[in-house]
C-alpha cells in the first residue's frame, strides 16, 4: 500500500460508531435541479432528531439517477449543514475500481467523511477479486472504507468471509448491509468479534428499515433506514431503546414503523416501477411533513397519482405523523 | 423533442447499415493506462480484414472497468484510424437517464458517429421507463441511438415491443442484441417489418458470437463479435456467405468460430472470475498473434496461468490462426 | 447395467426417429375425470395431420396435476388409438431417481414405447448425479429413455456436455429440448454428430412452437409443439418444408404459427397463472375447433374469462382455423 | 367444504403447539432399504432429548427421493415408536393438488397427526392459485394442514398474505417456514396475531438452524431444526431458553450450533451437489454418534470421501458430540 496519499485522519469526533444514520433522499426543484433549500431543511430536521451521522449519494438519495457534479453537490451541501457536527458518509458507487476511486477522491475533495462502496456491478465478479477491489480502493483514498452490501442493486452477495478478511486487515471501516440477510449478517458480527476487528473498530450497520431491532439484537451498531428520512424520531427511539436492553419497546417501535414502511408500496408496480413507487412514496411523504417543496424523481422515474398520494397521507396520519 | 440540438447529420458513409462490427478489445500498457500503439494496430488489422464498423467502449471492451477519461481517450484513437472510413459507434453507457446523456454528449464530442445505450442498472425500471429512458437520451444527443440489450449485465431485458415500438417513432436508429434470446430477436424484426421501421433504416445487429449465422438468416443486418477481435476473417467470411445466402458454408464457418469460442473457457472460473477468463484470454490470444504488446486486464480482473496461455495457444493453432 | 431386465425390443415401426410428435392435451370432463372419448378424438385428429408420434403426459398435458392412476389411464388411451401405428413416448417425470424409476415401469406395463424423464428437480443435482440418475433409470428400465430439458420447470440445465456423454454410451435414445436454449441444441447436435451417436440412431427434437424452423435448419430430427394440438397441419407443412430444404417456406408456417403462439397470453398473468392463461387456451381453442367437450383444467388452475375466449376465437379465424 | 369427510379429531395430545420437532434423516440399509432398526434408534434418543415432535418425510428426510411405498413405511415406522406421546407430521410433498391429496390420504391411512404441504412446484402458480391449492387440500383431507414455504425447493414463495388468509379461515394449522425470510415471517407473525388465527392455535415453525433464537424471540412457536438429528439435546436447550425469556443464554447456544452447522459445508459442492454434502453429513455424524449403521444416500446423491468424514469428526468433537 506504499502508493496510498500520506495520512489525513478524519478527526475523532467525525468517526461513524453506530446510531442512526438516514441514507438522504435528494430533493429536486421543478426543474429536477438540486433543491437546496430543501435538503438543508431534511439535514436539519433530521440532525434535530439525534441521528449520529448522514448518508449522501446512497441508493434512497438516487444515486444512480445524478450526474457525478450533481452528487458532489448534494454533498457539499449536507457537508455544510452537518459542520462537523456528525460524520457525513458519501457514496462513492460505480461499476468498478478505477472508477469508484475517481468517485472517492472526488468525493474526499468534497469533504466526505468517509466513503462507501458495492462490488463491481455490470460485470461478473470472482470473490478474491471483490477483495482486490476494496483494497485497491482502499489504497488509492485516504478516507475509511465502508463496503456497502446490496445485492438486489448489484446483483452479488458479499460473501461473509471476504468482509471479514478485509475487516482483519484494516481495509474496511464498516459495513452498511442492505443484504436482508440477517444469517450472514451474524456471521460477518461473529468472524469480525472473533478476529479482533471489531474491538479496533470495525462497525456494522444494517440497511433494514424493517428488521432494525433484530440486526441491533444480534450486535449491529447502527442502522442506515431510508424510512429515516420520514420519520427519524421513530428510528432513533428504536436504536435508543435497543441500545438500552429494552427489546421489547424496540419491538414495539418496530413493529409501528413496519405499518408506515406501506409506504413503499402504495404505487403499483405494474404500471410504474417499484423505485417509482418507494423513492417517490419517500419524497412525497416529506413533502407532505413540509420538509420538500416538490416530490419529483429524476429521469425515468415515474410520478405516483392523486390516490396514491391519498394513501401517503392515510399511511403519515396512522403514524402520527403530520407536518414538522 | 423540442429541447434537441439541431441537426448536424452523420455523414451517409459513416452510417452503419450491417456488417461485422467488432466490439473492441481495450488494449493496456505495462502500467495499465491505454496502449495507443495497439489499439490502432488492432484497429488497422481489422480494417484490413473488411470490417463493416468498430465499437469502442462496448463489454469486450472493458467499459465497466475504465474511468470517463480512459474512455474518451479510447474512442479518439479508433476514431483517428477510421478517419471517415468506417463508422464508429461507442459505448455510452452508465446507470440511468442523465448519466447516459453525460456519457453521450461526451462521445459526440470525441467523434462517434453513433452512440449505444443499455436500459437502466443497478435499479429496476418500468418497461414504460425503459422506453422514457431512450427517448430522453434521443432528445438530447443529436447521433444516432442504438440499444443495447445485455440482461447479463444489466438483469433485464428490453421487451420486444418496446423496442419496436421506439424504432417506429424514430428512437432509436437501431439494435445491438446481445441477449442470446434468438426467439425475441425474431420478433423485433418482425414487427420492425410490419411497422415500415426496418424500411426506414432500423438496423438490428447480434452481439452472439457463436450463433451469428442463425441470426443472420433469421434476418439480422450485422454481427458485433467479441471473438471478431481474434478472428476478423472468420466473420467476415461468414457474413458474406450469409449474405448470398451460402447458409451452409456460413455453418460451417459458425461451426469453426464456435470451437474457437472455447477461449472464453480456458480460466477456471472458481479460481477467476469468468470475465476475468474471457476477457484476458481474447487479449491473451491477440497478444500471441502480435496485435498487443500485453494481455493485461484492468483491476480487479486476474490474469491468466500459464497453462491457461498455452491452452489458448493450442486454440489459435487450431483454428489456423497465427501471427498476423 | 447387469440388473436390467432381458430386453424386450420395441418393434422398429414404433421407434421414433423424428417428425411432428405433438405432446398431447389431456381433455377432461365436467366432472375433472379424464375424458376418453375427447382424447381418443384428440388424437385421431392428430394421426390424421400426419403426426410421427404422440407423446403423453408432457408438460402440456399437465403432468404435473394429474395422479399416477390418471397419468396411467391417459397413457391407455393413447396407446389404444395409436395401435402400433406411431410410437407413443410417455412422461415419467418425478423429483428423482427411484420414483422416475417406478413412474416408467408403470408406463411401460401400459404400453409405452419410450419414457421421457426430466433431471431431479425439487432438490439441487451436481451434473454427475444427473448423468448417474439417467444411468441408473436406463438400467432400471427396457425402453428407450429420452431426456426431457425443461429448465424453465426443473430450475436445472441438463448440460450439453452430458447429454453427449450419455447419448455416446447409449444411455439415451434421444433428447426433447424445451429448454430454449438454441446455442446449447447446436452443441449437442455437433457433440453427437462427432460420436457418432446421431449415426446411431440419437435422435433430437425440439420442444419449442416458436422456433422449431430454426431447429431443424441447425439439424434436429423433429419437433414437439404443445400448439401442435391445436394446428398439426401446421405444423407437419413446417417440418416437411423444412426436410426438403425449402427454409424460406418453413419460415412463412412458422411466422403464421408464431402469431398463433399469442393464444398462450390472452390470459393476464397477473390475474391467473401463466399456466393458467397458456393450457386453459390451448383447451379453449381445441374446444372450439370441435375436438374436446369441455375446456377444464384441473385444480388450481383458474379459467378464462369471457374476452379471453373471445380472443382465442380471433386468434383461430386470423390463423384460418375452423371447426375440424 | 361439504365434500370434507366427518370429522375424526386429532386426539389433544398429539396437536402440535411448538417446541422443537427434527425433520428426520431417513436411515438407509446396505442396500439402501429402509434402515428401520436405526429409524427406531434415531427416534428414540430424539424422544429422549425431549422433541416436542416428530417430522417424518421432510427434505432432510429425502422426501424428493423416495417412492411413495418407502415413505409410508418410514411413516409407520415413526408412528410406532411415537406412540401417541407426541404428534407424528408427514410431508404429503407432491406437484400439484391432485397428487398431495393422494400423497396426505395415505399419510392419514398410516397414521400421521398432521400433514405438511407445499405450494406447487415444476409449474408456475398465482398466489390465488395457491391459496386455492390448500383449500382443496384442506377439503379433502380431515387431519391438520400445515404449509410448508421452501422456495429454495419449490422456487415459489408462499406470501405472507396468503398464508395469513388461509390461516384466519381455519384452513392452515401452522406454517413451517423454511424460506430464510425473517422479515416474511414476522409478517406473518403480526398478520395471524391480529386477525386472532394464533389465539385459535395457529402455530408458525421456523426451518433454521442457525436463526432459530431469532425466529423464537420474532414470536415463532417452535423449530424444525435438520441439524436436530445429530444435536436434539442443542436445540432443546436453545428452545427452552428462549422460551424463558433467557436470550442470551439461547444466543450462546444457537451460535455453537451455527458452528457445528458447518457440517452442511464439509462437501465441495463444485464435486459433489450441494445436497449429497449436507445430507450425506447429517448422515455421517448420526453414524459416527452410533445411530444411524451406514450413512448411505438414495440415487443419484453421491458419498462424502474420507477426509470429508475426518472434518464431520472434527466438527463432532468442537460442539462435543460424541457417541450416544
Amino acid at each position: 500500500m506504499s502508493d496510498r496519499p500520506a495520512s489525513d485522519p478524519v478527526p475523532a469526533g467525525r468517526v461513524l460508531t453506530g446510531g442512526v444514520i438516514p441514507p438522504l433522499c435528494t430533493p429536486l426543484t421543478e426543474d429536477r435541479e438540486l433543491d437546496v433549500a430543501s435538503l438543508e431543511r431534511l439535514c436539519g430536521h433530521l440532525l434535530e432528531a439525534g441521528v449520529s451521522g448522514l448518508f449522501v449519494n446512497g441508493s434512497t438519495g438516487e444515486l444512480a439517477y445524478h450526474t457525478d457534479a450533481f452528487r458532489l453537490a448534494a454533498l457539499r451541501v449536507v457537508r455544510g449543514v452537518a459542520g462537523g457536527s456528525v460524520p457525513v458518509l458519501a457514496g462513492a458507487v460505480d461499476m468498478t475500481t478505477n472508477r469508484v476511486i475517481a468517485q472517492a477522491r472526488a468525493a474526499r475533495e468534497a469533504g466526505a467523511d468517509a466513503v462507501v462502496a458495492t462490488v463491481p456491478f455490470y460485470t461478473p465478479t470472482h470473490p478474491d477479486e471483490m477483495a482486490d477491489h476494496f483494497r485497491a480502493v482502499h489504497a488509492a483514498v485516504d478516507l475509511p472504507l465502508w463496503a456497502y452490501d446490496i445485492p438486489v442493486n448489484v446483483q452479488r452477495k458479499l460473501p461473509a468471509a471476504v468482509t471479514a478478511r478485509l475487516a482483519a486487515d484494516g481495509v474496511l471501516a464498516g459495513l452498511k448491509d442492505s443484504s436482508g440477510d440477517l444469517d450472514e449478517l451474524r456471521t460477518v458480527l461473529r468472524l469480525t468479534e472473533a478476529s479482533g476487528a471489531r474491538a479496533h473498530g470495525f462497525t456494522v450497520l444494517t440497511g433494514s428499515e424493517t428488521m432494525a431491532d433484530t440486526a441491533l439484537a444480534l450486535g449491529a451498531d447502527g442502522v442506515v433506514p431510508g424510512l429515516g428520512n420520514v420519520d427519524p424520531h421513530g428510528y432513533v427511539a428504536l436504536y435508543e431503546a435497543a441500545r438500552r436492553g429494552a427489546l421489547q419497546d424496540a419491538a414495539v417501535q418496530q413493529d409501528r414503523l413496519r405499518r408506515l414502511f406501506a409506504l413503499t408500496r402504495v404505487g403499483d408496480p405494474a404500471r410504474i416501477g417499484a423505485y417509482s413507487s418507494a423513492l417517490g412514496a419517500f419524497k412525497e411523504a416529506l413533502r407532505q411533513r413540509g420538509l420538500l417543496t416538490t416530490a419529483h424523481t429524476p429521469a425515468p422515474l415515474r410520478p405516483l397519482t392523486g390516490p396514491e398520494r391519498a394513501e401517503v397521507s392515510r399511511l403519515l396520519a396512522q403514524a402520527g405523523l403530520g407536518p414538522v
